[in-house]
């Protein structure tokens, strides 16, 4: 009966020579075992009855399992498929194949084996329910995907419950590379944080965590600017999350459009999705720096943005300066499971910007404020960090 | 502070150099990405931006999900770590290396990637909900190692809940490879399920599952034992599972020990842990069958019961015989993912008993009533017999 019910010739499109979906045919991983199972000799090791030993010890020392299991290398990536990529909700089923490709990732960059969760449920109170049931099985929680401002919420009351590595990487991942390319790009034009004025475009789950880090990291002239304008205490149609934005920058916002804010600035980092118009890159400050990061169409056209700025940075592979969060997550988690961190504080994800901007060294330039994603040094950097500070700060469980 | 409470003689045994414990230094599974990703074009195909194409293909035609994610070949293993082998309530932490071995079987036997998923809760609502908000992301669902009576429960509201196969391998899959032992063992002694006497000691989740099978299966003269003696209607210590198998059991089973029942009967089906005199044994009907199959320890010694018993079979490797449901599992899921069939049914699960039992073929003995767990023929044919039976009633939504 149900056989029947199937429409085939929905399932006979796309082009199976198409190279994407020729790509993604049956998904893009896989799970092997470490051990051989040719005998009943391995089988009485890997299973029973020699497993029940194995077992045993971890009943008795709960540590033992973070030696003996696979948890200690695992981090589930979780999401709801409320936000994915620039689709926004397209729901759990849908969203798979951006987070197998984000586990594959993990893997690739960062020797972690993540999985995909994708939940079938929006609820804040049933995600944060179900992630704290599913923590056993984990060594870390990445969040993905998830749209604002819910996702605020889910992770702050995961950190608060869950004693691993809790990470949305929608909020920090593109926070940390995004602090490093500024880094950077500060250094090449010889000013400091402390006084460039900067203009962020956008106040999702990117945009606040981008102004916090940039506050740790010492800036304070920062604008967030949404649909309406700039965010600033006098407006009345603010959420919670907004509110708390207009507080953070109140010393240095003023009320006024996006055009008004990017006179006179130093910085613009787009992470919106939004547009830009050329005249509002034009009044900017000399040796302006123009991070325009929205996928797949930048708030500013790169070959326009150069015409007013000095250092142009996006989120695509085609043009120089990818401003790409696989250069963080892969580190970050590598790092914070190396030593059983507690939780990423603040002070590590600082450490992995500034690794990642040290990488890049006396080949700065006005092409190249952050590694390739390519490039092999990074995860190792990164981690380093990770560790170290996890070290200094009391966060790191595994001490050797 | 935590690095400082860490007891680290705690962590420093067991022996290094103990074979089991070798093995499972860091766990025994990986995960590994299925395509390349060595430069900007591998991601710009893999990940964005043209993962975004297969999202939405997915978005506007979920059945997109079976062809171009790996959820089609996914399996979650779950468990709550409360009946885990002969340990019992070990938790969820200390259950991950059997849920791990389990993964990697259903891997090396089935081709399945099976992803073990050990849950904090022990709460029925909660983790029939947990399962069912996860779902989006698994082709089934294993249940595994969860208490009896509690698994009865779990396992009917996922059924009906989900249209994706559940199956709960500690009933089933043992009740699958139970009823193909004794299907070759009638063979042997020329005798039909219907005539046999059966004695099963044990009513948890195997001892239910395998009287409901071989009910199915023709046989109707069973007694069910557990520790205070045969399950009958007149007993007033019975929950509702217990009182269930003395209403199915009413028309044979007679109030009485286990050596009462054991008296002239033809088959003894040990599934308990407990004991069974060799005064008991010896009591047994010519031609007597008998599966002792407790682990690690046999209700009887196989070499005690073969003084008595002409088909002796146990759960152990190390005697001819072993009654293992890895011949089971890896073949009832590989072929319920193949067809995507929406649930296990019985006439599934009686056509994977027969198929196995067939693969015995002339070479049947009494050292001989089942095949070996590396025997490499058993999956296929058990997940051939799955996909028919699955077309045949409708269940098979890929019907190609």
């Amino acid at each position: 009966m149900v056989a029947a019910d199937i429409d085939l010739q929905a399932s006979s499109f796309p082009d199976p020579d198409d190279p994407v979906f020729a790509l993604h045919r049956g998904g893009k991983m896989s799970i092997s075992s470490t051990v051989e199972l040719k005998d009943a000799h391995d089988l009485s090791l890997a299973y029973t009855p020699g497993v029940a030993q194995v077992c045993e010890a971890i009943a008795s020392d709960p540590e033992m399992a973070h030696e003996y299991t696979w948890v200690s290398n695992t981090v589930a990536v979780i999401t709801d498929g409320t936000a994915v990529l620039g689709l926004g909700d397209i729901g759990p089923a849908a969203s798979m194949p951006v987070m197998e490709g984000k586990a594959i990732l993990f893997k690739q960059f960062g020797g972690v084996d993540a999985i995909p969760v994708a939940l079938d449920t929006t609820d804040v109170d049933e995600i944060v329910e179900t992630v704290v049931r599913l923590a056993p099985t984990f060594g870390g929680i990445n969040l993905e995907d998830i749209s604002s401002p819910r996702c605020f919420e889910i992770e702050r009351r995961l950190i608060e419950r869950l004693d691993i590595p809790v990470f949305h990487d929608d909020q920090h991942g593109t926070a940390v590379v995004t602090l490093a390319a500024l880094i950077n790009a500060a250094r090449l034009t010889d000013r400091f944080l402390e006084d460039l004025k900067i203009v962020i475009s956008g106040a999702g789950a990117a945009g606040v965590a981008i102004m916090k880090i940039l506050q740790s990291a010492g800036a304070s002239r920062i604008s967030v600017v949404d649909r309406a304008g700039v965010i600033h205490p006098g407006r009345e149609d603010l959420n919670e999350v907004k509110r708390q934005i207009a507080t953070e920058t109140a010393g240095w916002a003023r009320p006024g459009s996006i055009s008004d804010a990017l006179d006179g600035a130093d910085v613009f980092i787009g992470v919106s999705g939004g547009t830009v118009p050329e005249e509002s890159v034009a009044k900017m400050a000399p040796d302006a720096i123009v991070f325009a990061m929205a996928n797949p169409t930048p708030e500013v056209h790169p070959d326009v943005a150069h015409r007013y700025a000095r250092v142009v940075a996006t989120g695509r592979s085609d043009f120089p300066n990818q401003i790409n969060n696989v250069l963080v997550f892969p580190g970050i988690f590598r790092g914070a499971l190396d030593v059983r961190a507690t939780r990423i504080s603040e002070g590590m994800k600082l450490a992995a910007a500034t690794a990642i901007a040290d990488l890049v060294g006396d080949d700065l330039s006005e092409t190249y404020v952050i590694p390739s994603p390519f490039d092999p040094r990074v995860a190792t950097a990164v981690a380093r960090a990770v560790t170290d500070t996890a070290r200094r700060e009391g966060l790191a469980r595994r001490p050797y």
